[in-house]
Order: C-alpha cells, then sequence, then structure tokens
C-alpha cells in the first residue's frame, strides 16, 4: 500500500477543484451576489491545505497498483463532496452540512436529488455550481486530471475505477490520450447543446446550467417544475441531448474517425435506443387518457424516458401521478440505465447483454452438459473474467439496493417511497416516486436516510467495488 | 429429444400418485365423509387416462440426457399438481379449479400458501391429502419412485433437477441407494415428530397431518389460528422438527454411519444454526414489548423463525403486527431459505456460502488483478461451473421475483403485499405479510394473480431452471 500516494493523488484533484470553484464565483461577482465570496474562501481554505498537506507527505516513490487506484478514486469522490458542499454551508443558502453534504454528493454523482423546497431562492452561483458539479463528475474528474496531466505511471488502473461500466475500452493507446480525447468530445457535445438551447430562447446562463446537468445525466434544474415550464423546442431539445450522452463515447469516437460501420454495428446502441424507444411507445400507450392532445403525450413521454433512462433525472410533467404501470416501466428504466462509458448510472445495458448471454449460456450448459461456448459481445470475445465481474457485481447491486431500503426505512415513509428513493440514488437518477417524487424532495428525509442514500449515490456512481475495497479492513493490513 | 419418454414417464408417477390417493379416500370412510369417494374417482380416472396413453405411445429406446430429465421433472410436477386439485374441486369443497390448483401446487411445493377462509370447514380425508403433498413435495416424488423402482439409464439428471441446492451429493455409488437412503431418514424422522406430537396429548390425526407438514417444510394446519391454539409442548416440539427438517439429509446420513467428525465439519450446517440463532435474538429483542412473560416471547419468536427460515409457514402469533424491523429479518430469512439438500425452499444457505465466496474472490481479484484462487466449500475444491451456476441462479431468481411483482402488482394490493406474497410463494414459505398474513389469506388475489404465484412457487420449488428450459422453444425444435 503506497499509504502516501493515497492521500497525495486526492489533494491535487482537490486543487484544481478549488481553481474551478472560481468560476461560479465570478458568475456571482457578476450579478452581484453576497455569496460569491463563500466560494472564494472555500478555494483559499482548500488550497492552502492541501498543498500544506502535500507538502508535508511528498511521496518519493510514485508507483501505485490496482488497489491503491481503488481507494485513491473512493477518497476524491469524498473530498471532492465535502469541498463541494463547502459555499452552500458558508454562504447559509443550505445551512445544515448534512443537506449541503447530500446536495453536493447528489451532483458530482449526477445524481439530481435534492433537498430544496424551492429551488428558486438560490443564488445564481450556487445554481451554476449545483450543475457544474454534474458535469464534472459525469466523465469523472480524475479521468479529466488525467487528460491535462501525467500523475502516475499506471492512470488506466483509476480510469477502469472511475469510468462506468463492465469494460473500460481505450480509445487510444495511452490512457492520457484516450481522457483527452473524451474531454473534447464531451466539451463539443456540451457546447452544441449550448447553442442549440440559446437558439430556443434561454438566457447564456440558462442554456449553460442546462447543458451542464444534461451533459452529466445530473438533472438538477433552476426552476421548481424542473424543465416543465419551458417550450416544447426546449424540452425537446434536452431530450435528444440526454439520450445523446447516455451513448457510449466509444460511438462518438469512432463517428469523428469516420468509421460508421463500426458504429452501426454496436450492439449496445442498437439495444440502448430499442429500451428507449419500446419504453416510449409503452408509455405512450399508457398514459394516453392524461393528456389533452397527442403532441403533448408523445413528448412528455419521451422526455420522462429519456430522461429516467439515462439517469438524468430532469422531468416536464408529474410522472409519480401516472398509473402503476408506466411507474413500473420506469423503474425498471432506472435499473437498466444507458451504455457503458457514458455519464451514465444504473447497471448500463451491456452490462444487461452480457448478463443475458451468461443466463442464456448455463442454460444451454445445464441442457447439454458437454457444450463449451465462448461469450462475445459486439464481434469480440468475451472475457471470463468479465463475464464473472458482472455476475458478482449484480449480487453486490441487489445486496446494495436491500441494505439501503432496510436502512432509509427506518423514516417509515410507504415502501413505494423506501424502495424508489434507494433506486434513484443508487443508480443516480434523482426525482423517484411518492413524498421522493419530481414535486416532491428529499427534504423530509431524517439525516441518517439523507447520509445512507448519499452513500448509495457514491456507490452507484463509482460502482460498488472501489468504495468497499476503500472502506475493507483488508485493504489496509499489512501482509 | 425422447418425446416418448418425456410423456411416458410422468404417466408413471401419475399411476402411483392415484394409488397413494386411495390413503386420503380410507381417511375420509373411516370417518364416514361423503368427500372420500372423490378421492376414489380421481384416482381411477388417472389410473385409466395413464395406463392407457402409456400403452399407446409405449417407448422403445428409454435413454434420456439431461434435458429431457429436466423437462420430465416440469411436466411431472404440473400433471401432479392438476391431478391433486381434483379432488378438492369434484368434492365441492374448494369449488373453483384456480383456487384448487393453486392449493394443490401451495402443497405440493411445500408452500403453504392457502385460499381457504375457514380451514376447519375442511372433511378430515381432504385436510390429510393437503398435508400429505407437502410431504410428496417435499423430498421429491420422482426420487421417491427412484428409490422403488429403475425407470431410467440416467436418473441422476432428475435428481439433480428436483432436489433443492446448489450441489447434489450422492450419499451412495448409485442414484437409487441414494433415494432409498433419503426416503429411510425421512420417514423415520416424520414417524419420530409424530410420536413426539402424540405424546404431548395430539389425536393421532393430527399429529400425523402436523408431521407430514412438518416434514415436507410445508406449513397447511388443520386450525385457523395454524398452530396458535395448541400447547408450548406442540409448539416447542415442531419448532424443533422444523429446524431438523432444515438441515442437509447428508448430515444424518452421516450421523446413522457415525461420521460425527465429518458431521461437527459442515460449515452450511453451523451457518444455518447460527443465522437462525440470531434471527431468534434479534427478534425477541425487538418484539419484547409484545408478550407477557419471557416464555411467550422466547417460544413465539423462536417458532416464527423456525417456521419462516425453513420455508414451512406454520405460525402460533400474528407476525403481520410485528414492528417493521421484525419483519425485515423475516423477510431476509425468507430469501435465505434452509440448508440445500433437505426438504426447504430458498436461495439456500450452501448458495448463499458460495456467493459470498465469489464476491470476496471478485474483491481479491481487483484488488490484485493477477491473483488465483480455487473457491472450496466443506473443505473440497469449488468447480467453477457450479460457481457460475450459482451466480447466474441469482439473477435469474432476481428476475422471476421482480417480473412476479409487477405482474400481481395489478390487483392493487399496496406494495408490501405484493412484494412479501411474491417472496413468501417463490421462496415456499406461504404466509407473507399485509393482505397475505397468517391471519389472512390468498382469497382476495384475482385469478390471475393466483396463477401467476402458482407459477412462482413451481419455479422455486424446482429452483427455476427446469421450469424454463421446458418451456422454451428452443428446447423443442429439433436441430
Amino acid at each position: 500500500m503506497n499509504r502516501r500516494m493515497i492521500l497525495y493523488m486526492p489533494l491535487q484533484i482537490i486543487k484544481l477543484q478549488a481553481v474551478v470553484m472560481l468560476i461560479p464565483a465570478a458568475i456571482g461577482f457578476i450579478y452581484h451576489e453576497k455569496s460569491a465570496m463563500s466560494f472564494v474562501w472555500c478555494a483559499a481554505g482548500a488550497l492552502a491545505v492541501s498543498f500544506a498537506v502535500s507538502a508535508l507527505i511528498h511521496p518519493q516513490y510514485k508507483k501505485i497498483y490496482a488497489k491503491e487506484g481503488f481507494v485513491i478514486v473512493a477518497l476524491t469522490w469524498v473530498l471532492m463532496s465535502v469541498l463541494g458542499a463547502m459555499p452552500f454551508v458558508i454562504s447559509g443558502e443550505i445551512p445544515s452540512f448534512a443537506d449541503a453534504l447530500f446536495e453536493s454528493v447528489s451532483g458530482f454523482t449526477t445524481t439530481g436529488a435534492s433537498i430544496l423546497r424551492d429551488v428558486e431562492a438560490m443564488s445564481r452561483g450556487m445554481l451554476f455550481w449545483r450543475s457544474f458539479t454534474h458535469w464534472l463528475g459525469g466523465m469523472g474528474i480524475l479521468v479529466f486530471v488525467m487528460a491535462i496531466v501525467n500523475l502516475s505511471d499506471t492512470p488506466i488502473h483509476i480510469m477502469r475505477a472511475e469510468m462506468p461500466g463492465p469494460i473500460v475500452g481505450k480509445l487510444a493507446p495511452k490512457a492520457k490520450q484516450t481522457a483527452k480525447i473524451l474531454y473534447i468530445l464531451y466539451i463539443a457535445l456540451t457546447v452544441l447543446e449550448i447553442i442549440f438551447l440559446k437558439f430556443g430562447g434561454m438566457t447564456l446562463f440558462e442554456s449553460t446550467v442546462h447543458a451542464l446537468a444534461t451533459a452529466g445525466t445530473g438533472g438538477f434544474g433552476i426552476k421548481n417544475t424542473s424543465v416543465g415550464g419551458y417550450s416544447p423546442y426546449i424540452q425537446w431539445v434536452i431530450t435528444v441531448f440526454m439520450a445523446l450522452f447516455g451513448v457510449n463515447f466509444n460511438v462518438y469516437f469512432l463517428l469523428t474517425a469516420g468509421k460508421i460501420k463500426s458504429v452501426l454495428k454496436s450492439s449496445e446502441m442498437w439495444m440502448y435506443f430499442g429500451i428507449m424507444a419500446a419504453g416510449t411507445g409503452i408509455i405512450i400507450y399508457n398514459t394516453s387518457s392524461f393528456y389533452e392532445n397527442i403532441s403533448d403525450l408523445i413528448r412528455h413521454s419521451a422526455f420522462q424516458v429519456s430522461s429516467i433512462m439515462t439517469t438524468t433525472g430532469f422531468s416536464t410533467t408529474d410522472f409519480n401521478k401516472w398509473p402503476g404501470f408506466s411507474k413500473a416501466v420506469l423503474m425498471f428504466l432506472m435499473v437498466c440505465g444507458a451504455c457503458a462509458g457514458s455519464t451514465a448510472g444504473g447497471l448500463k445495458v451491456s452490462r444487461i447483454q452480457i448478463l443475458i448471454k451468461a443466463l442464456h449460456r448455463e442454460f444451454t450448459k445445464m441442457a447439454h452438459p458437454r457444450s463449451v461456448s465462448v461469450l462475445r459481445l459486439e464481434g469480440r470475445p468475451l472475457d471470463e473474467g468479465v463475464i464473472n465481474n458482472c455476475l458478482t457485481y449484480f449480487v453486490l447491486y441487489c445486496i446494495i439496493n436491500v441494505v439501503c431500503i432496510f436502512l432509509i426505512s427506518v423514516d417509515k415513509f410507504n415502501l413505494e417511497t423506501s424502495i424508489s428513493a434507494t433506486l434513484a440514488c443508487i443508480n443516480n437518477i434523482g426525482p423517484a416516486f411518492g413524498a421522493a417524487g419530481p414535486c416532491g424532495n428529499y427534504a423530509d428525509f431524517s439525516v441518517f436516510s439523507k447520509l445512507v442514500l448519499a452513500a448509495g449515490m457514491l456507490l452507484g456512481r463509482l460502482e460498488i467495488f472501489p468504495v468497499l475495497l476503500a472502506v475493507s479492513p483488508a485493504t489496509w493490513v499489512k501482509k
């Protein structure tokens, strides 16, 4: 265990975070908001502490292995969330630290679950910061750092730990290049959405915060009705961009490289769009009596499906009032999630593909005990290790969900609320059903439940293993 | 596919079932019940049809493979349940066929979920038949047939498909001998319980039906209050015997062979008793304000834990009124189940042990990517195929549960009822919470939900794969 590096690396990220916190500060100053100074204080404090501590522990030996990689990622995310919560507390806009931490974790993990009863009362600097945490957390802040500097000899471990999905595709031979390509694509798509939203009449501020929250598949809005008050054009733009940010970024890389044929062969992408289309179709059919005209019906159905499946969590209508069957479909989409290698949460479509293939192989094996078969995904053979990892991930995922439901059941909400709030947090969606529905919020949960749900968000965003490895005593015992 | 054998073998079981149906008929005649004749008519009809059809299709070629084995088991259980339902319908004691089928499936699968609002109104012949189906289904009726005749060259396939748990231990070199040993132990333990119950003042009829239902870990009682009205002595006897029937029968075989050391090394047995003791302790602590004196508190807690964990489903108190935390513990025990190789349902303790080991290995692999390790259970190395089977079984188990919950949600019970009823049926327990609690029943579910739950019971009892293989088109297509 390289203990110095485990503390050193997260502090480097904290320095970077302190610097980027000057962006919401600047926005606050532009709008003459008092709260702008809280970003400056936080940034200054964080820089001072992290420079001091890194100077003290400056590691000579920089090599890290897989184990350290996981711990670094988990620790970074915790520190980042704590620092991210400070401006809310210092400015007094979210006075309770537990609430502020919930909001910050919800931001970085791209969940978008909020404890705010009245989001419109927040200052613009804070609103920008909430959306910006989505954007930073979406693609992974460590990946971002890797794109600009070379901190370690083996950064692929970190990328594996921070990137969602069962397999991390290397787009380029080196991890640094891959990270750079990912961020260039990410920025390009975000800017494109800003332009489209601006074109629909939004101010630069509005279009930017919405684009940042869409890009990270986060879901923090700036209105109490989320995206419900905007024009149909805006809602359609966001529907499309949410769906686009749920696609594996590998696909965009192949597109820019002109490899259209490879793109068309992506079975994950097809299944993703297939499930989305099917979900929309079912909900259109099931909610047809809820809307007066067909264009509203189609728009609301498509928006909600795109939002939930990509685990964004924006809403244009109170889907908590939809019939039980539509809510069941939404719950399935919550668990399913979007593509691996995107900014979305959930199990990921490719993991579901692998699970289905593994089940199918098991059936074949039971019927024909001597059969041997190698599973393939997107034409390439799947390593048995990856299959095993998907299966064990699923087991862990179920355990974590059940434990979380049990723990928050103490709050005496009904079971629908407890279950859907757990799913909405662990899968990084945001709004759930019942008390935590799109017109409600997480304010009424106890402090204990808020902390449990925040832990669930982190577990979901980092795909469980890194967090559990970091807190496992076995990781820390010297052999 | 040996299609003739697939029909031929289930018909042989039906003949046997027709013969054993004369036992409840005899009991009915002893008590001068009109309904006794309905057993005779069913037996006669079943014998006539099965002799006629088997003569027609008499297969020349008797060899069967794994695939046929699964289909035979699934088909046998369906036919057996249909025939088992007929006396209820013909006698008019359960006029609706859907209800009768639910009761019959619930009996054979050792679930013990009932649609009867007033079980005390049933005739003694019918009450005996309900308990007897538990006993027949508990150890497996095909296993029983194997114990007395040699129907096929490869009966181990059938045993694998019908016996619960991830690994079927061969107690003797030949499957037939193994089956014989199992049934001798099963009968011996059942008779022992009858004697103990008789000693507590029960009539021979009462002690026999309760022993049969305990042995199969079924749970059909003959009183509306289940075992609640009997003396503390009787309740303790049943508590102990339920726990005993949840132990892997391998343990009893080793005991009779004098291999005490091997018994003490059984990690599954220790974990099973450990979970049971822990569950009882937690519930004693959590429900202490519910009972007036400590002996009631301990007895009710121990009884309910033993009943739910062994998936029997008898009750002595309305545990639906227990605090949420105790109900959560019971739900965990429902899913957990007892030991493999017993008559219990649920995931089985050894499967949970394998899942935990697989998770632990995955963690080690993530922290040390080059590590290689072989998992061991009870001192012996675990085949990778078994581990994979456990993992895929868990995935399937979750899918089946979720689908079942969705389907019965149409009935508009609250989520607690839908979830617990599903768990109670798929894990073959019987009573659940809410409307389907120990003081309620399944009468108010729609016909559709009853059929879904009955299918769930069969899936749970046969551990999913055989049923799904039997209905999969791929099994039936000629290659």
